[in-house]
């Protein structure tokens, strides 16, 4: 059996295909985290994968992954796991064969093999969580960097010495496009500390600031879509996570912005949705990786 | 026999090949440019063409090349050729196949298959002219995008509403990193009009203005080299254009300050250089396109 996990900083997430059906599970882990137990955790995952006959098995996990080392260099939500030789670990324990990949190059895959990416030709995905994740599928295979750490978008300037953005660096497209960078917007507007799950809640009654706050947070958005269909073209842009699922008007003012904003032949074939496969999608992108090549 | 013809502004650069030799030549087109007469263009580069037996024609040219109609939708630097079916008008009198692509992406795949970028995983190029050009080549095909106008990074925004660029935008990467950049910045710091060759000229004499001017030029540069280091995690970067020619100490500069500002993994296995082509990339490029398949 081929099997997908995707390690979050809250739970783990799990995707088994037999017989081309795909079943998933979750556990959570957080208790883990905040008591540093790594020992418990590797063993809460293992026992779920065990007995399972496992010969292949893709691990998404969030931060910056060593490839070579099989590891993860730095994890902002799972510093427990940084430099554990994670898939080392597995490769022993299962005995099967283990692929590592940044858990939201993963989804892009996923969304590519098993989502709303499928026969897509330039496939772009969006995460807009706590952070902003994305991915890159050309022609089918991941762009996953000579050192597997490509598409690190949400780290790329797009306001030179702008906000600061988690990372340390000013400007991030991240500072302005994620659920803290929505929260930020808000507050400069109102004064008033709100998260985002509370924005998002206030703009679907029609609260004005909230609405404010949202067209503030678009203008970065198409500006950063603006950037990928300029770098790549495609002719497909996913985007996840909380901000597009609960507040979906999103992605039709982004694609009406960037229209004003991009070349018009950069955009003439793109098609802008919401990724399909939803809190799964790393699992889901950590299975396809068994069967996938890289770019 | 196969051959690539770089149409640019001033010039028309021709590049042949015969028993894995290749030999260049051009020819000056500005007089036809500035006269509008697009007939007499077309037969200068017909006569050098002719009595060659080509069988296989690239063509590379500035603009927004439009793939399905043959064609450049928008050219600022040619508006003579706008919307000219030039894939057929040499398809037909060649009784050739005919490929087009935009320039900066042929001089990606120029460098890559004859240049600086040989077997290179991940190549991005960077041409520092009039205005800033770039391709990608990811495992050897080139980026080209669904409508083959992938790889605008000039036109990407690094600094929301900073200076104008030439496209009408503001705050693109271009507006900052090209020659014209250059003259802004020097200007800003003098109130001198100087051209960028003039400005390179003082920097190479040691003058304190012209070396002020290119620590914030480089400053620009860095961050631009950051976004692309975040973005395709390549193996390899290659400028060009008269700055990094006639100024190559800025490659060293750009290098160091990218140390300083990406993350350490994505570029730890990258190599910044010299293109080697120089003003004959496109046409070298134009040339490799006979042979190669796109992304």
């Amino acid at each position: 059996m081929k099997a997908g996990i995707d390690i979050g900083g809250t739970f783990v997430k799990f995707a088994f295909e037999e017989n081309e059906n795909v079943k998933t599970e979750k556990i959570p882990i957080k208790h883990y985290i905040e008591n540093k137990d790594i020992k418990g955790l590797l063993e809460d995952i293992l026992n779920v994968l065990k007995n399972k006959n496992i010969k292949k098995l893709g691990i998404a996990v969030a931060g910056l992954v060593n490839k070579e080392k099989g590891w993860v260099d730095t994890s902002p939500n799972i510093p427990l796991i940084e430099k554990f030789p994670i898939s080392n670990f597995f490769e022993e324990k299962l005995k099967a064969e283990v692929f590592i990949e940044n858990d939201a190059n993963a989804a892009a895959l996923g969304e590519y093999k098993y989502g709303n990416g499928k026969n897509s030709k330039i496939l772009i995905t969006l995460t807009l969580g706590t952070g902003l994740g994305s991915g890159a599928v050309i022609n089918g295979k991941l762009l996953s960097g000579v050192n597997g750490v490509a598409m690190e978008f949400g780290h790329t300037t797009i306001k030179k010495n702008g906000l600061k953005c988690h990372c340390g660096r000013k400007g991030c497209l991240e500072a302005y496009v994620s659920s803290y960078g929505l929260e930020r917007i808000y507050f400069l507007l109102s004064d008033k500390h709100l998260s985002s799950a509370e924005i998002i809640t206030l703009a679907n009654e029609g609260d004005e600031k909230a609405l404010e706050a949202f067209e503030i947070f678009n203008d970065y958005l198409s500006t950063g879509l603006m950037n990928i269909v300029h770098i790549f073209n495609p002719d497909k842009i996913l985007l996840s996570g909380g901000i597009p699922e609960y507040y979906p008007l999103i992605i039709k003012m982004a694609y009406s912005k960037l229209k004003e904003k991009a070349f018009p032949l950069s955009i003439e074939s793109v098609d802008i949705d919401l990724a399909k496969l939803g809190e799964f999608s790393g699992a889901y992108g950590a299975l396809a990786l068994t069967t996938q090549e890289e770019v």
